[in-house]
Parts: structure tokens; sequence; C-alpha cells
């Protein structure tokens, strides 16, 4: 049976790259070798990650003064990783949103090493809207935020002008719509949701915004080091970055950015039509800031709640239980979700108040 | 034709590996997804890492005052960890053996936080032997040594005793050879030599170190993090466990450590007697402090390179450039690489010397 892969990340990446990548495993493009026995610093694998590179700056119009470099840890290590090089030694302090779970982490680390404000916060409704009108304090180093709430299915719809460097968690929604990069100063996400396998983390960084803040920077923290280094500053994750690598000429071959949108949003507008319409049902976020990646949504009668699992899993449907923090449902709709599999599910969904209505 | 590959990481792994990574990216246990698209939090996916963790424990007789955690990162990021768990946040200091490229990039991540005393040093001969005799102070917060340095195929054959926590780095020979870990307080190693592909990193971690320096520690670098959430504190890297999973389970099938360790004695003899016998060809490394992982010659006449290096090359043979530090060649020997390819390298040696001694 077809298995309809609604996972909160790791997610469904399209099945090219999953043959693409079994075959390399194998025997990387003839080489006689697996790409999981040569040396990250072999021309063919040096090819990899600098093609993963220029496909991030191709697909998102990164401008010349941003660099795109890969490294590892994920988001949490990021969450570390932006104070190291934003936060000033000496009274250092930053802005923060807090919109969820991920940002309530961001600013943990930020926290051990200086002044945090939270300028704005959704935490009095369980993080189920996003925080509009703040305004961002200028004596600052920098202004951090979440642009999509995994756990909550919250997403930033716009971004607030600031005074001070923008900082951006885009980890569950990067690439899955256009962005402004000339606009932000660090952008960061765990490759597991629209980038690639769990192994790696992009990073895009303005350079001109590094180097000041007198810290005595860990090499491995430090953004300049993999800067210089073309993210090969040690042994890199070869697979991780060959699926990112694999993952991005496919958005690309699709149409890139462009391309992606109108399929998120075609599936997003089927999801959320459905939610609004079934009795059943209730969406849990506020509708003008519905993430278009994570559709989260309750049974009104949670006594149905045993029914209405049988029957998604009967159709194929996997990993659409909702975080223990919000409960329910979440339909997680990354880039390589075929509508089709929002389909199955809305006709569940009907099929199942034609049954309980 | 076949390809016999003494590169020095990431590096040859067992072919069965190969195998069953290549089918889990299509279909993980029959479970009709990508391994690259399930989440971490899964069952199937919790057993992998679990399993991981207890085949290392099994496989090295981890005591049970030690913990095994599996981060990212590579070694370049606990050359950071460590002095962040284990160096006191006020008069911290160190001892640290200088015995190549991976030590001093330690010592520079040390020496960012604390006092580091470099107790002992080869520096002055290219670090073609490992020093001894030398004493560690008991008032330190710990020492750190590194057992094998792949560039310059040297290897420690015994561990000095001290009075101070032991930390290890032991990425190039972990797994190679019997290792007494209640001796050694943190054991580390990248994964990309004897573990697996490159992308994760062990830890062997004695419980009773941590919590002692006063340090407010960042979460992703707090061991402790690691230990409370049974490596899962945050996405880790699935393909890449898994890959370390399959590795040691080969080596468990195969007899484990005892008959990894007759193996690579076998390889290394072989090899070495050639190096020592062929004339046309030198050692680079103190006789008695070789490495079993790494052996590093040069020519003596270095006028022939072009001629031996086409030898090689048509043999099959890949990757035995040493590294720009030493120059000459370095054929490594993971627990992977078969005595037969060692076999091929010798006789390409012996033809070599037939042709031009």
């Amino acid at each position: 049976m077809k298995i309809h892969n609604f996972s909160a990340g790791p997610c469904i990446l399209p099945q090219e790259v999953f043959q693409k990548m079994s075959e390399a495993v194998l025997d990387f493009n003839g080489s006689g070798s697996s790409i999981m026995e040569i040396s990250h610093r072999r021309a063919d694998a040096q090819e990899v990650i600098d093609t993963a590179i220029q496909l991030v700056k191709d697909l998102m119009n990164v401008p010349d003064t941003h660099e795109v470099i890969f490294t590892q840890g994920g988001a949490s290590l990021q969450f570390v990783m932006v104070p190291f090089n934003l936060m000033k030694l000496n009274g250092g302090k930053a802005a923060y949103t807090e919109t969820g779970a991920w940002a309530k982490s961001a600013i943990k680390e930020a926290q051990r090493m200086g002044e945090v404000q939270i300028i704005a916060s959704s935490a009095d409704k369980n993080f189920n809207y996003v925080p509009k009108g703040y305004t961002i304090p200028s004596d600052v180093d920098y202004f951090h935020c979440t642009s999509n709430n995994t756990i909550f299915g919250t997403q930033m719809k716009s971004f607030p002008d600031s005074p001070v460097p923008v900082v951006c968690d885009m980890s569950s929604d990067i690439l899955s719509k256009p962005v402004d990069v000339s606009k932000f100063d660090v952008i960061y996400a765990g490759a597991q949701k629209n980038m690639g396998p769990a192994g790696s983390v992009v990073t895009i960084v303005n350079k001109e915004v590094l180097g000041k803040t007198g810290r005595n920077i860990p090499a491995y923290l430090d953004f300049q080091t993999h800067i210089d280094k073309g993210s090969a500053f040690n042994t890199w994750p070869v697979l991780a970055v060959y699926g990112v690598m694999l993952n991005l000429q496919w958005l690309k071959n699709l149409g890139g950015v462009p391309e992606i949108t109108k399929r998120n949003q075609a599936k997003a507008e089927l999801m959320y039509a459905e939610i609004d319409r079934n009795a059943l049902f209730t969406g849990t976020a506020e509708v003008e800031d519905r993430s278009e990646m994570n559709a989260t949504f309750v049974l009104k009668d949670e006594s149905l709640k045993a029914e209405f699992n049988k029957l998604w899993k009967e159709a194929g449907i996997s990993s659409l239980e909702g975080h223990r923090d919000v409960g329910g449902y979440r339909a997680s709709m990354y880039n390589a979700l075929p509508i089709e599999s929002v389909q199955v599910l809305v006709d569940v969904m009907k099929q199942f108040e034609q049954k309980f209505g």
C-alpha cells in the first residue's frame, strides 16, 4: 500500500532522491566506490558540497553580500552559534520573539551569554498565533525570530522592519516560498524538512555582521571558520550533504521556489478548506497565521479519536499525530509531499464526517 | 577493476554495510518508507540508535560507570566540548600532549578557555614519534592525548598513569584493538574511520567527572544533555547512525575486537615488513611508535615518484597519497580493509623494486 507520509521531520523527500542516493551508496557516479567510503577532499566529493552551496544560492537568490555554509549539530547548535557570532561579549543583548518550543530553546541558549529581551510572545495562547506590532529596539545586537512553528502550526507571513541585524530560524519552511534574503543577516535551517535528510544544517550569513562581538569564538562555532573553509573545515557529512544536493536539484528541475510555492499553496488551501468545512474538526492556529507547512487540528469530540485514527491509518496515512504540546493532529505538508496525499487525507476526513457527523 | 581503498577517512567500510544501507534508503526494514523520511522519534528509528549505543558498549566492554552518546560536529566539536565539560571556569587548566595536527587543534580550543600545559611534544621531529616518560601534573583538571596520529602514522601503544581524568581522541583507532575503557574518563571518535560513515561522533563518558566546572554549558555542548536524552536531544543524523549500527553489527558478527585486532596486526606486519625490506622506501615514523592504522612511507629517490604512482594506480589502488605535512605515501588500513588489498600494495612495491631498484 502506498504510504502518505505526513511526518513533521525528518520527512518525505522525493522518490528520485531516494533512488539516486541508494545507487550512490553502492557506486558513486560510476567511480566503483560507495559515496560512504571516499575522502571528503576528493574532487568528486568537493563537487557535491560546492554544488549544494551553489544550488542554495541560485534557488534563494542569495546576494553576494551573503555566504552559504553547511555545518552539523542541527538548529540546536545554531541556537548557540548565533549568540557566539552576534552577541557582544561585554553588555551583549538581543531581542527574541517567543513563538513556540524552538524559539524558547533559542532564547535559553542566548540567555547563557547575555541579556535577552523577549519583545513579543504568544505563550499566553499556547503559541496558536504569531505576535505582531512589536518594535525592535535599536540598542540590541540582533533580532531573532522563528519563521514557522512546526509544533503549533503557525507561520510568519511577513517580517518586521528592523534597525538591527535580523536572524531567522527557517528550519521548517526554508525553500517553501519566496524570501528576500537581503533583508536577513543570518538564516539557518536544519536540513530535515525541505532541504534533505537529517545530518546537516544550512546557514546563510551576511558577511558584514561577523567579527564584531569581541568574543574568542571556538573554531567550530565561528561562522567565519566555515565561510573561510568553504564548509570543509573538518570532515563534512558526505551522505547528508549529497542528499541535500539531490533534493535541491529536484527542486530546481521542478521550477524552483516559484513552482513549489504554487504547489504548497494549493496543498494548504485544500487542507484548511476541509478543516474549516468539516463539522467534526477545528483548526488550532489563528486563521491569519496558519502555516502552509504544518496544519494542526483537533477533533471537536475527543471520544471519536480511535475511530478517526483507524480510518486514516487504513488509508495508508502515516505520522499524522499532533505533538503532545498541542494534541490532536498535524498534517505536515513539506515540499516533497504530493497534493494527492493531502487529497487522501481530505477524503478520509469527509468519509469520517459521513459516518460520525 | 577492483578498487583497493587506502583512504585515510572517510574510508572503506564493509561491502555488506553498503548493501544494507542502499536497501534501507529505498525501504527501511520492509516498512515501505525510506530511512531518510522517517521521524527519528519513531520506534524503529529509536531502535537504531539504541542498538548502536549498545553495540559500542558490548564491543568495548564499557563499564556501568560510563555512558555512550552520539552527537555531531566531528572530533573538531569534541575539542570544544571537552574543555566546556571538564575545565573549571575559574582557574581552569589542563595538560595536553602535542603529537600531531589534530592534537594541536584540540590544544588551540582548550587554550581559548583556560591554561593549557603542553607536557610532551613530538613537534621537534615533525611528529614522527610518540613522546613518553612525561609526568601528568596532579593539579590540572584533566589530561588529553591522541591515541593515533593519522597524518604522521604514529600510535600510542600504552597510556600513562594519570592522577587526573584522562581524555583521549581515538578517532582513528577506536575499535581496532582492545582498550580498557575504565582507565579513561572521556573517549571520543569521529565515526568516519572504524565506526561508520561521516556525520556522527561517539563519546564514551565517565558520568562521575561531569558537572564540576562551574560553567553554564550550552545545551548541545553539554555531555550531560545527550546522556539524559539518550542521544536524542535533537534530531540525530539517522542515516549516519544507521551506518554505524550496521558497521558495528558486522564487527560483532566477525568476532568483535579480538578478531579484528588479529587481522589489523597481520595487515600492519605485512605492510611494515615490506617498507623495511624494500630498498626503495623508508618508513617515516619511529619503529616502536608505528601505527597499525596508517603506515607512512616515502621514496628514498623522489625522482621515481611518477613511476611508482603509475604502478599503484594501475593496480587499482586508490588514495595512497601522503598528507602534505609528511609527503610520500600513507597506507591507511582501517578495520574494513582486507589483507588482500595490503598484499596488492606489497606486490606493487616489490615489482617497483625489481624495475627500478
